[in-house]
């Protein structure tokens, strides 16, 4: 269930003491060399091992990902990006690998430069600790605010996918996301892996949202090394892609499940929109809002914010077709708001989860999303702690 | 200081019991016949009284306002209309106007019916009770969340503009917002008032976030009934676009001070971005910045999460031009980093109002924008209560 479930994979967690007490450098390499790609986030501000590693993906398929937490090496400078650079050196020196097959990521504070000396001796370490048992030592290494590992892995048809993420604040991606590292023993042809990527990430970590915040240091990275040996055929290939959403849709979900101070997980399901794209705003835009956020922290069924957000929904320049009249909307099965009036009922919020289904009745249209609510915990840990 | 400060005005509020113990309907007319105009909220979803609003508008200048406060009549299907439009040919009937002369908004809970004889009652003893002295009393009757009433008036050059708002949540104005009720003494022609509300809307209401939530009921309403008998010229209407500004930027001001649970006012300035479009989607993506409006909160002068914010604004289709490498950011004049590098200046974050200032370094673009931090009581008052 691990980023080493791939066969020809090893990885290894260490605490490098970069800003904590905790494990906080991790190191995933295939053994066979591989292929593979990457998402990067698409905020305007990259962090220095985005631009790093994205230069080294030009130059190469990704053999190994290191990956820090604690200092998110953003807005660092021309210094940040000679620190990364030389990470990855040091990297590939030590596992024979020359720099640009090294893919370096960082999540943590913005702002503050990386402490060389702790990365390098973590980094001499981390190599040294590799394993193929290393998985779960890995994804509890790339955590910050975060409450737990993410891992997940789908088998099946002889190949393996396997994965880890870290994600509990700023998350809202759009085109990439958060941090994850994605492992595979099917066997794919050089620049396969990002086509594959797109819309794995696109049905998974871009239909997730805690707090709307889209990050400078969003990526996700997939090896893929062949080890399985397995002969591709399309039926093989289609197995691949579901195994891929799979594991991508798992780790999206733990992700919002452990959104920062999140109670109460909110899936939001749209439907009858006029297109798929319309769909997904509105979606997003309740998500999204602070007033349906707060309400399902108080077990409220405020449909009336659901309907308010649903009628501003941005898209295209300026709001997605909503018409009230044909709206209709659920809470956990229950119909409050059926085509334009309130039905009277009113349904009882009591658990972990709540479903937040509209029907807007104008076409085909249809999307899901995934979203924490907002409570106290998520201003106390972002108003009390610089993260 | 109120919606009664320009001659020929009467306005009272009183009790109605429409969902609670204090003034919830406000009265305000025109004595002389009044031209005016009016924006309104772009949300799809459009509440009952501005659906009726929006067509008594087409039909005649707008000589009474009538807005009571804790039920929107949103989401109310037909029954709502029915109930906007008996209110207001009720008061018109009292007034001796005609229905399509007064305007009826509603603000309060979504998908609650209008108590029609709460209503009914409260309009007569409102029509009773109209005074040149009631504007504070009608600024009071308005009010929501609010803890208190906002009102504003300027006047010089022989005319006077006055007015009052309402609005603490739900306020992150597309077009329009939250509502407003402007009256004036100054002489307009027919339809000249909407035209001259659109700038100072824009400049003001527009540039304000609590939540970035857009209401279903929104509006701002100018009544102007040419009480002053200014002789209009060039000079004049200038100084009239001028009052007018400053009355929405007063009132807009007043409404994020007194945002739900506000602790800290953020006054954000962007500068030289590539367009004042963009320097407008840069300044609102930090305003409604989760992150940025918790580290307010802190008063942690945490610039990284406001980085993060500036490179993902959206703007036409994608995010605002930005280059992280000719970006400074300061906080209070503080310079925290600039053109690319950390300062390691550390501002001292301690007043109830923090400017953050960007420059972009790309073009001659600049924006404004009000904001308030993202506290405890925020989700305290919308998790808690059913607004």
């Amino acid at each position: 269930m691990s980023v080493t479930a791939a066969r020809g994979f090893v990885a290894s967690g260490v605490r490098a003491g970069i800003r904590r007490a905790s494990p906080d450098l991790a190191l995933v390499r295939s053994l066979p060399r591989a292929v593979g790609g990457a998402l990067w986030t698409t905020n305007r501000v990259q962090a220095a091992p985005i631009v790093v590693s994205r230069r080294h993906l030009e130059l190469a398929d990704p053999q190994a990902v290191l990956v820090n937490a604690g200092v998110a090496n953003a807005a660092t400078g021309t210094a940040g990006i000679a620190d990364a650079e030389r990470t990855a050196e040091e990297a590939a020196a030590l596992l024979g690998l020359e720099s640009e097959d090294v893919v370096v990521l960082s999540t943590g504070v913005i702002g503050v430069p990386l402490p060389m000396d702790k990365v390098i001796t973590g980094v001499r370490e981390a190599v040294g600790a590799l394993s193929a048992d290393g998985g779960e030592q890995a994804a509890t290494a790339i955590l910050t605010t975060d409450n737990g590992p993410k891992q997940a892995a789908v088998g099946g048809g002889g190949f393996v996918v396997g994965g880890m993420a870290k994600g509990a604040g700023m998350i809202h991606p759009r085109l990439a996301t958060m941090l994850a590292v994605l492992t595979t023993d099917y066997p794919l042809a050089p620049g396969e892996a990002v086509e594959l990527l797109r819309p794995a990430v696109d049905a998974s970590f871009n239909r997730i949202s805690v707090d709307g915040e889209c990050s400078t240091n969003d990526a996700v990275v997939l090896l893929a090394n062949g080890a399985s040996e397995v002969t591709r055929d399309a039926a093989s290939d289609l197995r691949f892609a579901e195994a891929l959403e799979e594991v991508c849709a798992s780790l999206a979900r733990q992700i919002v499940e452990d959104g920062e101070g999140s109670t109460v997980l909110l899936e939001i399901r749209v439907s009858g929109a006029a297109s798929d794209d319309e769909a997904v705003a509105v979606a997003r835009r309740i998500a999204t809002s602070p007033l349906v956020k707060t309400a399902a922290f108080g077990h409220d069924p405020n449909w009336g914010r659901v309907l308010a957000a649903a009628g501003s929904a941005p898209w295209n320049g300026g709001f997605a077709h909503v018409d009230p009249s044909l709206l209709s909307v659920a809470f956990d099965d229950v119909i409050v708001f059926e085509r334009g009036a309130p039905t009277g009922l009113v349904p009882s919020l009591v658990g972990a989860a709540v479903t937040i289904a509209l029907d807007l009745g104008l076409g085909q249209g249809e999307a899901g999303y995934l979203a924490s609510d907002l409570t106290y915990d998520y201003v106390r840990l972002n108003a009390e702690y610089t993260t």
